[in-house]
């Protein structure tokens, strides 16, 4: 059986993964999205046809990939009316950054009318989704991710099942809230540098072989220094993904002061009206005569 | 001319520092500590004497390296009855992170007494000091910095000339303010993880392989989770260096909550009589059941 896929959620991390899948010889049958303009212009240049309504994308598709932006969205798609009409059999791969306890909430509306849902944490961007280069965390079922794993594989660079429904969203969780905290450590520290009237080359030069190294100097570094904000992974996302791990950290009595600081400052960026720019755009607040 | 070499502040750092610079050849003529029990067993093993009083240090050398805790004991040992008597000529290289501020001040007070003063900060520890691995930044007279180029050469992995006196030091802060930051927020998502029972070694690996990744990650993480927090860095000086950072930052008028919330876990470890382990120890903040 060829299995026939579906999107919901068809922004540019859908969209990609959608292309990619098509290109590696599958059919993209329908994709669905809350503004249809964009639903329309993906369908089109796949050849998918549009859903207007979402059990319409159940009823023509096996496999349903769920790329939506936040909690609410989530529990939207899987309300009574919509996606878990007539779903015995379906598979839902839910690709959303969302609360763990959203997936747990779902996987158990899911196995209420006979589907199947898998959390597909995705800690990577646009580009790898487009190359197939996804670095993907599954959790749910092992069994019904056995079954979608060469279909996960021609998405991914890196695929991990890391265990039940909820671990795999935990850890991209615990991924974004120290990612989000280098982030905005290395715009205090550029900022200040800047103020100083240090090279900023230089300075990172010395950070990139020193104990201040990390990933996001080499890839928010130069974008924070240039203030080239164009969105990989936004502000707005950022405030999100941090409140989810710092209630987790409440519900576990951990103190996350970190955390908690950091998520201030990108909620601070919301509130400015610059939620949409990239996570770089962070420096916008410690660089100084920005904002 | 051989030059004969003086260390003041005689604890693990400047020890190692001496022994490698005996393994290279020089002649490390004198050693002076505040704990003189220390200095003597140092002078003894390298064949130097100990100097009782500060001034007979700078009259036995011609190099002069201090190696001590922090900014009010850089300005004890260059107050007026201590090194600068009689020191016409001489080098000073201050290996200390102290303020930018407090460098600037001795090279001031060095100039008066025809002497001259170089910053070298270090951003590496220990074993690299015993290697002649070190990193160094050296700020000052870049005239006098050729002078003994060679020399720190036989002590580095790295050598740098950053700039005038002070400029190395505000690197260094911010050098240990990103480094420190990214340890804490370590420690939050590692503890949080343990509280939400995930895979430490997991989990790991998955930062490693994405934003998350960090030096820290390489250094910290296994002494977190293990409980390991024999002294490298320790957590006072984590505490004095991210509050050089904040200072400058508050005289520069830039905002830097998470250097912040840095120095306060820091302070906090000192405050629970835990400032003399690791850095790492930040850990016990954050992992459930332990502090």
């Amino acid at each position: 059986m060829v299995n026939k896929i579906a999107f919901v959620g068809i922004g540019r991390m859908g969209a990609n993964m959608a292309r990619r899948l098509k290109d590696c010889g599958y059919s993209v049958a329908v994709v669905q999205d809350s503004r249809e303009d964009a639903a329309r212009e993906v369908a089109e240049e796949l050849g998918a046809s549009v859903a207007t309504d979402l059990s319409s994308v159940t009823a023509a598709a096996d496999i349903i990939f769920t790329v939506v932006t936040d909690d609410e969205a989530m529990r939207a798609i899987f309300a009574q009316d919509a996606l878990l009409q007539h779903a015995a059999g379906k598979i839902f791969i839910n690709c959303a950054t969302v609360s763990p306890a959203v997936h747990e909430e779902i996987d158990a509306a899911c196995r209420e009318a006979g589907a199947h849902a898998l959390e597909a944490c995705m800690a990577s961007s646009i580009t790898q989704a487009r190359d197939g280069t996804l670095y993907l965390m599954i959790g749910g079922e092992e069994e019904i991710f056995k079954q979608v794993e060469p279909l996960l594989l021609d998405l991914s660079a890196s695929l991990r099942y890391i265990g039940p429904t909820g671990k795999a969203a935990q850890v991209k969780a615990l991924v974004n809230m120290v990612m989000n905290i280098n982030t905005a450590a290395l715009a205090e520290g550029l900022g200040l540098a800047q103020a100083l009237g240090l090279d900023l080359e230089m300075l990172c030069e010395v950070f990139s072989q020193t104990g201040a190294n990390s990933r996001v100097l080499e890839t928010d570094a130069a974008d924070m220094r240039d203030r080239d904000h164009d969105c990989f992974f936004s502000a707005a996302h950022a405030a999100k993904d941090s409140g989810i791990a710092n209630a987790l950290a409440e519900q576990a009595s951990v103190k996350v002061p970190l955390s908690q600081a950091t998520e201030a400052q990108y909620r601070k960026l919301i509130e400015l009206k610059r939620g949409e720019l990239d996570k770089s755009a962070v420096a916008e607040l410690t660089f100084p005569g920005r904002l």
